[in-house]
């Protein structure tokens, strides 16, 4: 069964939207399993302290390597076989191939970065992978521990229904998806391309092809030189 | 004031993560605003469907223009100054600096796709802004909106401390952070670089800029040329 740990300073942001809907089915279901280690508990002192100032001087925080490695050696077994993610935005960008990788897999163990970053020495000592959900800044990395989650388990065989779930192909063909419509047949002026209403299924499936293409070479061109 | 308004299936998942921490605090101090619509309240007939099979068939259930439409319409006033976004792995990548903008104006409207899509006629009528947070598919927009919101509301003025809120630079160089140590100075036989004990501010800075730049080098070269 896949089995997520996550290791955060706000124990109480989780399950959240991970224990509604899909995922919180599947979590009701047993079909997955989640828990949380509260970095605060390893703290330093009476304080619980688990950062401190930047080596060399900057703004900011760091969170304590000693601190951090205590929380994974008490949460983590020694022979885990699950891969250790720290989600921070230097890392590797997460792509569905690798959602893909850790689905199949045992689980995942996730380390949820704050402050100004994490000591590199306990990236290196842990064997953490850096794994970044986008270009962009977030407040910490449970909303990105909580993506990586999600993505992981719609695919998880048994939580999508068959129909759903063959039909995981965004990231597959590097093509964007082509334009959706239903019903009603007009809407505000606006019909349905005619090749929708054709009946012919050779016909749709082309015209689709070609949507996707476009929409992918306007959009995202990167995906198709990929 | 920074104001968003969500439209979803799932209003129980917010504020969720965004109610504690940073966010929560910011949103407890009046410093944005959240606010919910459920499409499921605008759906059609007795059971509020909000959701019909592909025009030319397929797979899956496409979200009804005319649904979502009338839950925009009840939500959001016309002249909403407010750019309205669709979260989608169709769109168009976020990034920081498109973060920066959106922080900057009067707040966002955020749509949470579902299901296989949303009909392509209600983008273009309701003026949809399609955005990705990465390329990867999750089970819906949600946790999508989100992390477009905790990313805005930590860069709102007053939000963080002065002090955190000058270094938002990750992507405002186009290079990846460089890496960070903290006390202890020894752990697990892993000391510090010289160089951060030298107490020599101009070496410091020159040794962390040449560390971003060979981090992102090997990670991520695609930022380089950008």
């Amino acid at each position: 069964m896949f089995s997520a740990t996550i290791l955060t300073l706000y124990p109480e942001m989780f399950p959240g939207p991970l224990g509604i809907s899909l995922s919180g089915d599947a979590l009701a279901r047993g079909l997955w399993s989640l828990e949380t280690e509260n970095i605060r508990d390893h703290g330093i002192g009476r304080h619980k302290n688990v950062d401190d100032t930047p080596a060399g001087g900057g703004v900011g925080m760091v969170l304590r390597c000693d601190v951090l490695a205590a929380a994974l050696d008490a949460a983590v077994p020694a022979d885990d076989p699950r891969p250790k993610l720290l989600m921070t935005p230097r890392g590797k960008p997460l792509t569905q191939g690798r959602v893909r990788e850790l689905a199949a897999g045992p689980g995942v163990v996730i380390v949820c970065g704050r402050f100004e970053g994490v000591d590199e020495r306990v990236i290196e000592g842990r064997g953490l992978e850096e794994i970044s959900i986008g270009d962009y800044v977030l407040s910490g990395g449970e909303m990105a521990a909580m993506v990586v989650l999600d993505a992981c388990v719609r695919i998880i065989p048994g939580v999508m229904g068959k129909e759903a779930s063959g039909h995981d192909e965004s990231f597959e063909t590097n093509l964007l998806e082509y334009p959706q419509y239903t019903r009603p047949r007009e809407w505000e002026g606006r019909g349905l391309p005619d090749v929708l209403l054709s009946g012919n299924h050779a016909l749709i499936e082309k015209w689709r092809r070609e949507e996707a293409e476009r929409i992918t070479r306007e959009r995202r061109p990167d995906l198709l030189i990929r």
